[in-house]
């Protein structure tokens, strides 16, 4: 594999600031397309959005550019292959479907026409994805530009879905469709943020997911609280019993075999997460919360990015209209989620939730437990060469450190590692006062340029540090010497 | 006080069985008014029920028989002083307000067109409560026909309400507008049963009630749970643990001082209640439920009659739609009720619930608290003269050793209770295959007559063994000693 030497950086930035008013009227003219899945009305738009950034990615140079079909809002898929024998493969994954926005609803321009202002530009999609993904558009031409290349150093594919903001639906359909033209070493997601503009960072992964519903059946019908009450089971009660004994006083969950496996933080890790400028009061307000309260022995970031999880999302049982009603209720649900982490096994977590529920419960109540699904985590370890890279690309970019994190959630980056089975990075330039799905959506310029430099060395980077062949790759899935 | 010497029990029967077919054709006649308290439509009908009833107990010799108003459907008063100096003063209660019933429901004849068949009499309202209320009549005849006497050997007062199948709204204001008037030694309410016509039994209290909702506040909108959960404190979580630490492993109630000044079962009340011949599988049916539990220690009976009780009357918060949502719950709620025995405190009780659920919260999760009121338990003694007349009545009229049972629920009978203070007791001949509010509603016309029989011997009685100005009326309040 031959790499040609790259330009330095300062060619790189003069490459980009000369494209810089081309490059951003064509992400304003992609913005004013109202791609809003979420309405039918707007699907011609969701499909004129896909057209016009797949001609947009042909003109950048990618010699397949394609729109693909679904069940629902067409997606892009986008290819440029590097023809260096052994280069790695990487695809990248954003959408260009947005969040619904209206006038009325506290923008100040029309979230459907971009706006520069104060170095940010507002539109709904700035930085909820077209921002993040149209980066890569100018990303790839500085690489070729400062490489002298024709061709970018990775095999390079692109899949932007168009229905994101609707959930996804048929995301992994389409995956499993493509697997083979999708086919890749590591998965690069950019539809996520960083800490803070002064804080670049780079997102390592995300928490799985597991939810169910418990039904609890206890009595045939409501009965007297009177003449049956505290001689019979109560299934309230019970689903209240379940739910309570989910934690232990450490707030731990109690679920046999929920730890097994779980891929503890490493000392390196829990500092690095230390480090980063946590304001505990400030992410209170953005939870709506008036406190904190989790796992003994974590810090807030740590259990919410790090450590699995049982959570109770909704519960109900009887009586709940105005007033009292003096009855033994009928039936009661118990709608729990699990946050899983890499290492955790979501069959083993569902299989243990069974039988703690069997075993929980006492003569009379019967019971069914409905599984909605699992989302895998992902976790790409701090020393992976495709996550060096990204970070030393972002590095150069931002001149500054760069510091990791996670992502508490679940998202269908798990859908690309499951079914392609390939690590899963991500890169965003996104900041928490960007507004995503808010009114006055922005994306901050400065950063969004940072994005296209970050993507212009990353190619190279990752080309000629990473052998894909060679290591065995991480795929968060439980190991099976993990059992402890 | 001079009673005539009673005549013979057999000159007693010899006197009903020629009043026989009058009084079932009166009662045919007062069942035939549709007076349904909960139709609107049928206002005039509980009116005319109740002026009908106004005149029969006129015409059975009452010299005060009167209709009272209420801001809703009106009650009958009626009073026949004895005159004897020192004679007991007793105030029957009954209702003359009946369930709706409709031919569609099931009803094999018209309900509100009286059938005789087999023994039995069908219509609506023939046991709950107009049979019982009326058996009154005809045993107050035949008391002075088999004494001699000219007026009752008590001071004898009724008061029949017009909205118990709707809740007595009105009956508290009622009573405490009239306590003048409705002053007595001891109440006796006519509207419960028996345990079957092979067990005549007599009631001997009944449980209280103070029920409550707990509203919590966690985060101020419902939030992301991969974002945030298992870092915030959750209100639907926290309703569990309330609702959960609310019993430990005996199913003991474990709320601080709840079980002070109960009155604990004799060994004699635990004796009888054992010796009932009680069939659990039954009893279940009867409740819906599919299996027994309860606090460890206690037969089914004792819970249900004997034992405070704390109950989850509803439980709801966060998601409870189809599918799954994973949020923390922004708030939640829970509707408690707590079943009183004598000796309890619904004051204090409710202080300590105010107080466990204010200890309980972690931060960050706010509540308030609202109770809907308390209804006092009311238990009198076996050892109570009153009561001992009552059952001693009942004992000649079945020919039978009388048993005593309690009632789980809680009743308007407490009103009379508080606000007279006076004891309460209980004389009703109806047997839980009587079909209560359900189709085909009948009263066994033998156990029929067994009620007025009693009525005819229990105010010679009562008069002959009471002497209620000496021994303290227990009124199931609070002792000042039993704080143990």
């Amino acid at each position: 594999m031959s790499i040609t030497p790259a330009a330095p950086d300062s060619v790189v930035r003069a490459f980009i600031d000369e494209r810089r008013s081309g490059f951003l009227s064509d992400l304003a003219e992609w913005l004013r397309i109202p791609s809003v899945s979420a309405d039918p009305e707007r699907a011609p738009d969701v499909r004129r959005s896909a057209e016009w950034l797949a001609g947009k990615l042909k003109g950048t140079g990618f010699p397949v550019a394609e729109v693909w079909e679904t069940d629902g809002a067409p997606a892009v898929f986008a290819e440029w292959p590097s023809g260096d024998p052994g280069a790695p493969t990487v695809l990248v994954y954003g959408h260009h479907d947005v969040q619904p926005a209206a006038r009325e609803d506290g923008w100040h321009t029309d979230p459907f026409e971009p706006e520069e202002r104060d170095g940010k530009l507002y539109a709904r999609g700035a930085a909820d994805d077209k921002g993040q993904v149209f980066f890569h558009t100018l990303g790839v031409s500085a690489h070729l530009a400062a490489t002298g290349r024709s061709a970018p150093a990775v095999n390079l594919k692109l899949l932007i879905e168009g229905e994101e903001e609707s959930g996804s639906p048929h995301f992994p359909a389409l995956v499993r469709a493509h697997a083979d033209r999708l086919a890749c070493d590591a998965a690069i997601v950019s539809d996520t943020g960083m800490w803070a503009a002064g804080t670049p960072t780079v997102c390592t992964g995300m928490r799985g997911l597991t939810d169910c519903q418990i039904d609890l059946y206890g009595p045939d019908q409501d009965i007297h609280s009177g003449s049956f009450g505290g001689a019979v089971p109560n299934p309230a009660m019970e689903a209240a019993r379940l739910a309570a004994s989910l934690h232990d006083e450490d707030r731990r969950v109690t679920l046999p075999g929920f730890y097994d496996g779980v891929a503890e933080l490493t000392d390196e890790e829990r500092t690095l997460f230390a480090e980063l400028p946590f304001d505990e009061e400030a992410w209170l307000r953005t939870a709506h919360s008036h406190a904190a309260l989790g796992e003994r022995g974590h810090t807030t970031l740590e259990r919410v990015w790090a450590r699995p999880t049982a959570e109770v999302n909704g519960i109900g049982g009887g009586y709940q209209g105005p007033g009292g009603k003096t009855i033994v209720p009928s039936a009661a649900q118990l709608k729990l989620s699990f946050r899983t982490v890499a290492g955790q096994d979501a069959e083993k977590i569902q299989q243990s939730v069974r039988e703690w529920v069997a075993d929980s419960l006492p003569a009379g109540i019967r019971h069914e437990i409905t599984f909605w699904g699992a989302t895998r985590p992902c976790l790409t370890p701090l020393d992976h060469p495709a996550l060096q890279s990204v970070a030393r690309a972002m590095g150069r970019a931002f001149g500054e450190r760069i510091r990791f994190t996670r992502e508490g959630g679940s998202g269908p980056a798990a859908d690309l590692q499951d079914v392609l089975e390939v690590p899963v990075l991500f890169l965003g330039i996104s900041v928490p006062s960007d507004g995503w799905h808010a009114p006055n959506e922005k994306v901050e310029l400065d950063l969004l340029f940072k994005g296209v430099e970050t993507a212009a060395y990353l190619w190279g980077d990752l080309a000629e540090h990473w052998k894909p062949a060679e290591p065995a790759l991480s795929d968060a899935g439980p190991s099976e010497h993990a059992e402890s």
